[in-house]
């Protein structure tokens, strides 16, 4: 996703702000130990080769007031990249998946220098320790970025509830994640009722909706702004997880950068799966189909999972609900107090644009 | 370790303020779902086991500026049981722990929940998946308890730069602590100067000198009484952790509540480790004392260890080094400006108790 050249200089000037205070932090842990700064620039490649998706909401909502971002509003943006980090850090430990953007994922390629050192112990299970170290230091430097900026904007009062609500979100959405696949429910309304919820609360509110709402309580924003962007948010939000849902089933690797069929493989509980799963219920088809669900090298291979999801018409009813969605978020954006747009018309522009591409996949 | 009365009844008042923090965010857990609210139970019945030990040194430094502790105060005491949360958390993962407090570590009790209900997937990967969330929820809930305690108390000029330092230290200190076990130093002096540093963030810093550094600027303290404070800490601090070292290969297990030689068996690198080593240099007593080291069952047993260690003089110099930081600690009670005690009598004493029951272990 690339971003318009407004957002691409801000966007810049937030990544060189978080840099910066990252070098702090490395300064500091150098006093401790040189020896850790390699694993501490593991975070600033993390940090570096992300879409920086949530720091352009965060953005696009302090834009929605019609002011301008200054340095402190940046290095909030920033901040959410360190969250981010975290949660990536954490996840791939949790999911056991070796590769993370194409790269090994941090647990691996530091469970690889450990063997090449030939250190003692267990080479996975130290690279899994030093994968939650490093994600618990950026969870608590995102707190001391976000904060500091939120205080110099005198904006704690407005947006520490948010801040709080949205860690709260991600990290309990992932733990409904993990416990809804655990314990799957028996109906198929269960199943989808499961994995809407873990949409709304570990994708849309996380990555839309909070960042969002950040932006504008920085800006000061009032109620309604507040409110019409946060509509905006858990629609498109969770438009561009079902979006992920086709991809990660229907995706050409190419240009997803994910192997062809990586959800099926990884027996991810999609609201995809449960849709494709309730008109089956007494179907041998869908033994079938869970069977092979979670396999690498499914019986008829991959494509057959995915010839089965389609007849069901699943993906159908998923496209047009997501042009629902889509359709309700830009509707929010068009609202009126007295006349006047609750989203200032520039920001409202972005969010178009950036709801197109969230949601279509379109550059 | 029992406490004063005065400090009881606070400490009382900043449990029950951390309980109703959580209890507020059990409520929004909730409605995100709540099939979650036992897993969160089990980070209560965390906090409501812990001794307090950081909140009572946060509470003595506040109070040694002569302030009594408002419900802010107490507030941002309790979000230090949070922090600690967190960090026992993520270092039974790490650890490997089966135990915590004689209770099973709350993976283990995680995984157990998981196969008694015969749930799909790997029940020691659901385990640790969760507790890793779990401390996640524990770090951000901690930092939002800590700011809006601060912010309340117009300190967060004050108090940030310390939170900071505190959760990077005690977080790199545990890295530190990785790193240099996996990849032992050759020379002996290396070896001690490694588990020194250890000591002094993984333990020291986090455990007694940051938290008498934040109650301290939570009551605005002037230069000299931190500095104090800080002096007492760092000694008093690391005194606590090499009596810890001796009673994890000396200590009663009647009285510590951990297996004889638990240190031995974990492999531990403490200090006590390493100054024993460093006479063995050459010796076939150093051979058997590493082979032994890291094992629940060394030739000729844990007593044989002991033996090895004890006969080094080891023990010895820990006691007269932990007598000596004992006393530098009490010392930089006793500093006055003007002919003023830099750090209120009243909390002076209160030290001077703690001190003794940290490193000597006597209620």
């Amino acid at each position: 996703m690339s971003a318009t050249p407004a957002a691409d200089s801000e966007l810049g000037t937030a990544a060189r702000l978080l840099h910066e205070a990252l070098a702090e932090r490395r300064e500091a842990v150098a006093t401790i130990d040189p020896r850790l700064l390699p694993d501490l620039d593991r975070l600033l490649t993390f940090v570096d080769s992300g879409k920086w998706l949530r720091p352009r909401f965060l953005l696009a909502g302090h834009r929605a007031t019609g002011r301008e971002p200054d340095e402190a509003v940046l290095r909030a943006a920033g901040s959410l990249e360190l969250i981010q980090a975290c949660a990536l850090l954490h996840d791939d430990v949790i999911d056991r998946s070796d590769t993370r953007r194409g790269d090994p994922s941090t647990h691996r390629a530091v469970a690889k220098e450990h063997a090449d050192h030939g250190w003692s112990g267990d080479a996975d299970h130290y690279g899994i320790s030093v994968a939650i170290l490093l994600g618990d230091l950026a969870l608590a430097w995102a707190d001391d970025i976000f904060t500091a900026a939120a205080a110099d904007l005198d904006a704690l009062t407005a947006t520490l509830p948010v801040w709080r609500d949205m860690r709260t979100e991600v990290l309990a959405g992932q733990l409904l994640d993990l416990r809804a696949t655990a314990d799957l429910a028996d109906a198929p309304e269960a199943q989808i009722a499961d994995a809407s919820a873990i949409n709304r609360y570990k994708t849309a509110a996380y990555t839309v909706e909070r960042p969002l709402h950040l932006g504008a309580a920085l800006a000061g924003a009032g109620h309604d702004t507040i409110a019409a962007l946060r509509e905006y948010g858990a629609a498109i939000g969770v438009a561009f997880q079902l979006r992920d849902d086709l991809l990660g089933v229907f995706g050409d690797p190419a240009v997803t950068g994910k192997p062809a069929g990586d959800d099926l493989v990884e027996g991810k509980r999609t609201v995809l799966l449960a849709l494709a799963r309730e008109p089956l219920t007494g179907t041998p088809d869908l033994d079938e189909l869970d069977a092979g669900i979670g396999r690498s090298n499914p019986p008829g291979g991959i494509d057959r999972l995915r010839d089965l999801i389609a007849a069901t018409g699943a993906p159908e009813r998923l496209e047009s609900r997501i042009a629902q969605l889509h359709a309700e978020g830009l509707e929010a954006l068009r609202r009126t107090t007295d006349g006047a747009p609750v989203v200032a018309t520039s920001a409202a522009a972005d969010l178009t644009d950036l709801a197109r591409r969230a949601v279509f996949r379109e550059r």
